[in-house]
């Protein structure tokens, strides 16, 4: 193994990021190193890329960023068992205290001091990778490379979705990122009623019927609210899945809820919210989750039983690039028309 | 509209039953008149003409029998609001009295003073049959007369499987009557990961196959606990919907469960089982659900949903005969050898 | 008995009601005349009789309004069963339609055409006041009148702090109108670690110590995010019950909220409410829960369980009148210096 | 520290014990020395002591027995982390493997691979014994070392009642060893309506009354299933905790249960049980859960929460002897009449 690799490095506070030869990092006790075979572009790495005010307070350039990948373990450190050199991994991206409460009452996905690679640590927009062990997921071999890529939207989709009943029940998806598409997939997989979706960008749009929404609208040429009750009876949705993290979208999502609904809140807002609680909530009786990475392991476990038994995210992934194009790559993701875009390192 | 009509009575103790023509029953107050469009043939009606044990002991001829059925509403009593006649309905089979704790907290399948058309009242092997306005379920008409004819098995199918969770669990369902075949297609629909199926008698377990069972054992062919280990990797099934009644069925069942799975128990023994609670509930951390009938109405609407929006459980009807026929009809139900039995009045 | 009674009316909009003589009314079918012994002012009435800005939007005068009261019932209509002149009662005020979707599914509290007593229809603020059958509920002749005429709020306090788990946790209950104070004491008598209370008003503060609260803050005074977490050893309220409706409260209960917990939303805010969802619910990966009157009747009878076995919610009654001394009623009720506010007709 | 130790061991096949001389553990990789400063006597090493069928099955001798205890950390192993040398501690005495399914889902209580401390490996009747560090549950000083020795009784307790609603339910809990006196205390804590139990042993039913029961039964003396229902006008229990593992026992328990209630199965019973089913739980729709040791560490937590909150159970410990009087104290044990009963190493 050569001891420098390549690396995307945001190399300093402001727009853009640089290709970087770097030292390849050394597994320490508990850790191993992986060998990346394909990475993702989350829509977190386009704010770290256009340095945005979230991205100002929270990252120290220089960072490796990145941080949705599979990849080959390729080096164990000391004390690192039940793991093998050569399988085929995907990776947990929080890398957790394992002592809090949070930790010691499967938790974890909330602990308390944790660290999320590509953000706190250096991330996978780079040849090797370094990860403790506990965050490894071995996969099947038989899953595509472009599939174990994206694991963690796909994970965000599924604690979304499977926090409370889908079964029979109308959904509404407001945004058609990454995850609401793939949580298109998901809730037709588990036998939602209706799946509707809203989404502004034409691309994502016709990309969330290829998913297998019945009803996909665009918020600025139809009353969305209205359009709900009208495929409803009146109803309203029964479930509300809110991932475009836009007031109006989140607005517009508790307007459509039906009494007694539930809702799972995943999009980040810019800033506070103003919200009609009263008549989106407390009269409606609705019972509200809040949505936060992926639960640690259940989400995983779980992911792999669908993704082995007919769930099908492949045509999310629309487009892949060598780690060189970064640049196009990213310009494509801050365009919205895409799916998920894969950077090969 | 005639003043009497032809009727299958369970006429006196022992087995058998007879055609009779009857007075057509009047609706009372708060009560609607039914013109039967197909009924069908339950377990527990083979055990009412076979004159078991429980029937003996729970049965008060003369008794029209019956309780699976759909049809028309043709005459409203006195004080009947929100139902219309012309109307194509099916009825819940469960008359509650609407003023006991169970009735007025959303559990009247639990009522304590409940009736069972077709047990306790006159039933619906007949022509005409009469029930409350409360149990009327309006249907819409393009659901197939068959399957309009089920909604009682079926919706027992649906609140066995459905109270817990499905989607992407290893599914076990041990016997494969008319409820345990339902159960098949409905956890295919949920996104069940493997559907497994236990059953002694080939043609239901060819049927099986028909409703998308992944694997079919016959019991006394294989030892069932070690496949289901084989094919869950060693882990058992996640879930196990018992629906055979049979002391080695649940035995099996619950050897077959994993660690944490849970269980809905539908099927009634012949008397007290001999079970192996220690191994097959406590160490395992099972949780285990008694299932009774059908929620009311929370199964109806689950129901409705699922068979609008693709639950397909059309292949379980497999034979149909005029009312005239009936002692060929039971002949049938009572060897096992077909899925849901329709008799026309 | 009289043809006319005693009944405090919304006579026309603006401010104020008067006493006046009127009919009493008849029930009709399956409806029951009930002779009210005490009633009580909930802040809704206390809008009512301000005439604000929810009040001229709801409220058609002339109204006999109030909602919670209990007395005797003296009269039956045609058709009525189970219920006996000369029993004592409490009624629940949300008449239903009893056959949309959520009167089918045990959801009655959320029902599509409710009707409010005191708010759509002739309230208690009356020597007799008519109510469906179903709405009756009969209480202990032991329950003292009092808290018989307060069982409206008491309920509220159940459902929100039974949704979810009180036992061991640490609760926080941001306003302490009477559904506060009463929901102190029940989190007492239900195990709760730890019950801190806000309120601004001293006598409510005084009070809220009364019924049991561990610590209680004024908001004006310390800053009760900075309390909560010193607390709390710095993990924030396992749980948060909001019952102030004002959005200073709703934020600063979301922000010591810990992660991972839980709330209920029971107070209506005077209109939308600019909130950190981020950080309030998604990151925490909280679970929210609108909670809109009371189950039916669920609460109810598990409010008569816990009345009947040591919760003691008669601290909470501070004052009483008789009901020509209604302004000085409503006075004191709007001056928030006082638990309950009973009226004698 | 001396190099050898007192301690308590199962040195062949058969019934009895001895006291022997033996090395001090060291605490390897990841693992800590704690000293003993008192242990208690579970039913369990009861059975190992007597060497039962199930004794016999499982344990190897020679072993050091006992697996309830606290202690003080006096050597921490290479690599232990957030663990300090003189804190006083209460251990979880189910090692487990750290990476199956169940472990990394918060399930660690059904660990495929868990090792049990004085079972499968060296126990607590010593005067030191060594734990994994993932095991210690640091204690607050002010707790008595009694009640510190006995967490993990208590803890089965905890996780068996707070499974689903205790509070404003009627509670049956059908045998008074030290778990279900400890669930005694701990339903009342939680705000159950009317607690009842039911015990053989005098000495047991007395210390059940001081635990906080509303009524004990004697099941030779009266017909508990009566009783109950007379206790619940007519409804049956609520809740079963079943605590006895007596065939008897488990089925009065169903019997007694109401429609809709719910049970947890904790004691385990000498072989398969009898069971009449359909009553018991498919007919009564009942919930049923399988209650294996405790959460970890989420009962940990809650048992931390309520027994710095109120929850007392000193009153279970009523016997106490320096470990050299062991035999008198295993006598006492098996006796059945006393509660906890405390050996100091």
């Amino acid at each position: 193994m050569s001891r420098t690799m390549k690396a995307l490095v945001k190399h300093k506070e402001g727009q853009g990021a640089q290709l970087e030869e770097v030292f390849v990092p050394r597994p320490g006790r508990g850790e191993v190193l992986v060998k990346v075979k394909a990475a993702a572009i989350c829509g977190t790495d386009g704010h770290i890329y256009e340095w945005d005010d979230w991205a100002a307070s929270r990252i120290k350039p220089p960072l490796i960023f990145g941080h949705e990948f599979c990849g080959e373990v390729v080096e164990l450190g000391e004390g690192v068992e039940n793991i093998e050199e050569g399988i085929f991994v995907s990776v947990e991206g929080h890398f957790t205290c394992g002592v809090c409460f949070f930790c010691r009452t499967g938790q974890g996905h909330i602990c308390q001091d944790v660290e999320i690679i590509g953000v706190d640590t250096a991330g996978c927009f780079a040849q090797y990778v370094r990860v403790p062990q506990e965050n490894i997921w071995k996969i099947h071999e038989d899953i595509p490379v472009e599939v174990a890529a994206i694991f963690d939207p796909v994970g965000n989709a599924v604690h979304s979705a499977l926090v409370d009943e889908i079964i029979g029940n109308n959904i509404l998806i407001t945004g058609c990122g990454p995850i609401g598409l793939a949580a298109i997939a998901l809730c037709r997989h588990a036998g939602a009623r209706k799946v509707m979706a809203t989404e502004i960008n034409e691309f994502r749009r016709n990309l969330a019927q290829k998913m297998g929404a019945h009803r996909v609208f665009d918020p600025r040429q139809v009353d969305v609210v209205q359009e709900v009750f009208k495929e409803t009876q009146g109803m309203g949705a029964d479930v509300l899945l809110e991932m475009a993290g836009k007031p109006q979208a989140i607005n517009q999502g508790f307007r459509a809820l039906r009494k007694g609904g539930w809702a799972s809140l995943l999009g980040l807002a810019p800033g506070p919210v103003e919200m009609d609680i009263n008549d989106g909530i407390i009269f409606k009786g609705a019972r509200v989750y809040g949505i936060n990475g992926r639960r640690m392991y259940d989400t995983w476990y779980k992911m792999e039983a669908l993704l082995t038994s007919g769930l099908d995210v492949q045509p999310l992934i629309t487009h892949s690039f060598p780690m060189e194009d970064f640049a196009e790559a990213f310009e494509l993701v801050l365009s919205g028309s895409c799916g998920k875009v894969i950077l090969y390192p």
